[in-house]
């Protein structure tokens, strides 16, 4: 049975790297004594070692051990055999394009399929939907492919940010940008504020946290959800 | 001799579409009586004559004509014969998935170098760096390549945005993003506010407009540079 949270931060302002979470990941990782963190995103570009280290101080605080996947000479084994996977944000074109070139990207999934407890946060939450392309990162490398997890029926947009509408500036909104993704592809895109995140268990898709999220769909006006909806006909 | 105009954005806040450009466009296009419009980058998703016919508008005003790529049964012999060319926004990923696909990247690239007036706005800016890397659009296709035109010897991001002090976001800020592009790649990134363009010819390269740009170089403090200032020292 899946059992999967999927935020759209990993930090909420002022606050410690995965404060807000924690009581949730007490209870997620309640039968994990050690978690298999995945540090492919490399935020600002930091190392495996760095970014493993400073996740292992977070969750330090709920006695959980933190092993980063680089450790590991076999990854897809390493994932295979994991207790709890997290896979943290930073840029999504480094974290697929590592997943895909370890061989990485298929085992996770199947395992994630198959019940192993999974926390993904930005980068790795948006690699939890279908395809890669409604993530909001600079392309910085090219990756072998845009597929990612699958692990839910459709896309994630991390960090989901309303117009703002005093600016002057001509860039394109987030709101645009999907609506520009639909005019070439027909998946849903659950655009998911931070502060928020799914809690996936089985066939269930609950959204979580004080806000609501914004379903975009091809060709349809975009339609704000309720916490505490079950999300699962968004298909 | 290279004869280029690179602009930030195609509009400023509430002006018509191209209008703060049209003097420059006058001198820039005088011995031009046709425009080559290259319309692939389909902002929101508009089709190549609708793009082209709104672009016909504008550039009406300084009495020139302008022709689609789209409506030549060979796109690059279009491009190795037109008198001026313009490659206008919108999706950086769909622009230049077209632009390979129909082969008219290189000789895009070859007649800008020889001396065909050409024109860029936002994603048809972009493409003038080495590579699409620093793009802020959505991945909404897969392109066979993030290679670019290479007219000039940096990477550009058009529609530079200044972090909001104010934000509470924890999404990243323009200039962390390019400071991951860094992270990864050492190619100079100039950032180039909305007013703001660059104007190529031979091997001088200007600023243009009222403000700054903001100059990224791997591993040094970002510079502001002043309008008027001769950038061809940037490589």
């Amino acid at each position: 049975m899946k059992n999967i949270l999927i935020a759209s931060t990993s930090t909420l302002a002022n606050e410690d790297y995965l404060a807000y979470l924690l009581p949730e990941l007490q209870l997620h990782f309640k039968n994990c004594s050690t978690i298999l963190f995945i540090p492919y995103a490399r935020p600002g570009g930091i190392s495996h070692e760095e970014y493993t280290n400073s996740v292992a101080l977070a969750f330090a605080k709920i006695n959980k051990k933190v092993i980063g996947i680089h450790e590991f000479e076999d990854a897809a084994l390493a994932v295979k055999s994991a207790e709890g996977i997290f896979t943290g944000g930073g840029n999504t074109f480094v974290l697929v394009s590592q997943l895909h070139k370890n061989n990485v990207m298929a085992i996770l999934s199947q395992v994630i399929k198959n019940g192993t407890p999974y926390l993904g946060t930005s980068a790795g939450s948006n690699i939890c939907g279908l395809t890669m392309q409604t993530t909001n990162d600079m392309p910085i490398v090219y990756p072998p492919s845009f597929q990612t997890l699958g692990v839910v029926p459709f896309n994630l947009n991390p960090h989901y940010l309303d117009p703002d509408t005093n600016s002057k500036h001509m860039g394109e909104t987030r709101e645009t940008r999907i609506k520009e993704f639909h005019a070439f592809n027909s998946l849903p895109v659950l655009g998911l504020r931070e502060g928020s995140w799914l809690d996936v268990k089985g066939d269930s898709t609950t959204l979580k946290g004080n806000l609501t999220a914004r379903l975009f769909r091809q060709n349809q006006t975009p339609v704000e959800l309720e916490s505490g909806t079950d999300l699962s006909f968004i298909k």
